[in-house]
């Protein structure tokens, strides 16, 4: 039989998806399980989207234009533009969700062997898709303890050697929650600037930043208007994870063109779901608020409830939907399958994410989870009791 | 600024694409163009497709798993077993598109370096994803004068290296139409089984074989089943390209989990899409029969009309809706050009794909055009009609 490929061997296997199995065995036995691992959300999609999808009435359904319909490309940046984001639709170029669009531009700007940095804790499948594309993730690691600012500029140029080709950020922070600041967004503007470097920005919860404090794109910092490559995705803002409709937006008119030549092989965007994404940027500013009200409500909710459990600390998370938490536990993994395995609390269990996925460097995140508050604030506060009985309950607990 | 990847930069510009805004270019000049360069049918997608769409009924329009819908999978495989193909749901993984099929069967079987051999003219878009993956692509060239027959086995045992991992054939073909033969497909599977290679087998066209002569999946192989990677989509046959639903089918247990990995990592297939193409596959029998005796009277209409043109000659295409055929011409990349930059009869001209884009051997398919029959039969007479007068007009005519 042929060989399978190494670079498949190397893809990191998710912490979550190996407890998938003993969630499902959970439900089977009867019990009551309580996602916080996942990042979909459980909000409608907005009524104008699903109208539109109701009402497509086509004879053919053909593809689309590699780099995506024209008008939604238009009304994408008309969007940004009430971020002040200054691109055009000929900046933009849809992708098949924010996923395709990290490949490509991984695939676009990185030859193999090249190297980004990227500050962790981070979402995992930057790694995959590092891996995908031969390319090298280096890491800083930023900590619960210093609330997960970005690490000093130190840190950054310790790892920059000449295969060095960009950073990647997600603002607001998948898992963590953190937004950048202004003087780190210009910390990394200066570093991309001295070394000639691509800013990889993903910016697909921008709608969600909670604390008064400013969301600060890529794209905002002066000087490096070519440099920016920015990830975004109508996923997680509209609630439409499944249509899978994403874009890649840059100024770099020779990168256009490279990423264009990867768009160009896979033929075309879903056509299905740009109808569906070009009607939902028109979700009415009453949806839109409703939606942030109430991630707004149970973020409080959730970081409340997390650090009055005693020996569980959580920083205040300013935007996106997780946080990540630490907990009196000798060894997340451990804790987080044991939840789903062995313990129940009146037919209730929980499904954490346990944070060692979300780091390379060694021992980090052993005692911490993201939990991701995307289920209504009654469960969440059921969610909680069954945390906080656990935590009693676990033999691995390392408060006496 | 930054510098984009080289691989981006090899990877090949389709001759096709460069014609476009030529062929825009014609149109706004008040020409009419027939379109015989493109694989996007033009027959109506089934009503049951269109039917489910209408009828999606979802509040949220999230994540479906990343393998596919599991219902999708068992219908595809009910679908596969009218063809005597016999698989079951769990050995298919439905994909963004044919497209990701085939970059995912590469990532997940081909290291970078690693070799596999391609009969061709083929499909260009194999050598874009083989670049993304790494991989190398090595070419047995077959000829418009044996009709495109498979070449002899020894053409592939002289490009065997300890790198080559596989072989990959579009059947029926894209751009020829050819359909291999059962001897044909026998000599494929020796090969791969004396050498232990994957045998990638593209069969998207399968409803579309013509001549009586039987269609020969890889899966009818005996005693290869574990090296056969099956590539499809929905696109072609229920004319539905824009909704990227295909699937990538292997029987080989730790190469599903590595695809798997890549699945993963992109969370998941569209799910409009799926939902579509689910109820495709109930499409009736007379929308099937309808669809193909469409094409059947195009095909012999177009080869017919093609064989009576002094100086040109098409095989007969027995699958796909493609024949590549030989024109009187010097050069049919500029022939091509020409005819939408300085021709016109009558107010019209046509649009026909260059066979150099398909070819890697140098020289070949120089006087050659792909033609694809995704238009009516009046249009495509007038098309017909145009092409006489154009290569008689055509100043590197070869005919005296």
């Amino acid at each position: 039989m042929p060989k399978i490929s190494n670079r498949g061997e190397i893809m990191p296997a998710s912490p979550i998806r190996k407890l998938v199995p003993l969630s499902n065995a959970a439900k089977s036995r009867g019990t009551k399980v309580y996602h916080l691992n996942i990042g979909q959300p459980d909000l409608p999609t907005p009524p104008e989207a699903l109208e539109a999808l109701r009402h497509i009435d086509r004879k053919v359904l053909e593809y689309s234009p590699s780099d995506g319909i024209r008008s939604l490309r238009e009304k994408l940046a008309t969007y940004y533009h009430r971020f002040n984001i200054d691109v055009t639709a000929d900046d933009i170029i849809v992708t098949v969700g924010g996923s395709e669009a990290v490949l490509f531009a991984f695939m676009a700007c990185l030859d193999p062997g090249d190297e980004i940095i990227v500050p962790e804790p981070a979402y995992a499948n930057y790694m995959a898709f590092a891996i995908s594309a031969g390319a090298v993730i280096k890491t800083v690691t930023s900590s619960i303890d210093e609330g997960f600012a970005l690490p000093p500029v130190e840190k950054f140029e310790e790892l920059i050697t000449p295969r060095t080709k960009g950073i990647l950020i997600c603002n607001p922070n998948n898992p963590t929650g953190y937004l950048y600041t202004q003087s780190e967004m210009n910390q990394l503007r200066d570093i991309v600037k001295k070394y000639d470097l691509y800013l990889f920005s993903d910016e697909v919860y921008r709608e969600f930043c909670y604390t008064g404090a400013p969301y600060i794109s890529a794209f905002h910092l002066k000087g490096i208007e070519e440099q920016v490559v920015l990830i975004d995705s109508v996923s997680k803002r509209y609630s439409e994870c499944g249509i899978r409709i994403g874009a890649i937006i840059t100024k770099h008119a020779e990168l256009k063109k490279n990423v264009m030549k990867f768009c160009q092989a896979r033929l075309s965007p879903p056509l299905l779901g740009q109808i569906v994404a070009e009607a939902s940027i028109d979700a009415s500013p009453e949806y839109m608020l409703d939606t942030y009200n109430e991630y707004v409500e149970r973020r409080k909710f959730l970081i409340d409830g997390i650090n009055r459990i005693p020996g569980c600390y959580s920083p205040i998370p300013m935007g996106a939907f997780y946080t990540v938490a630490r907990l009196p536990v000798d060894d997340a993994d451990r804790f987080c399958e044991w939840c789903l395995r062995d313990f129940e609390w009146e037919g209730q269990t929980i499904f954490m994410a346990p944070a060692s996925g979300f780091y390379t460097a060694p021992g980090m995140g052993r005692d911490e989870v993201r939990l991701a508050y995307v289920i209504e604030k009654p469960e969440l506060a059921k969610a909680l009791e069954v945390l906080r009985h656990a935590l009693e309950a676990y033999p691995g607990r390392t408060l006496s």
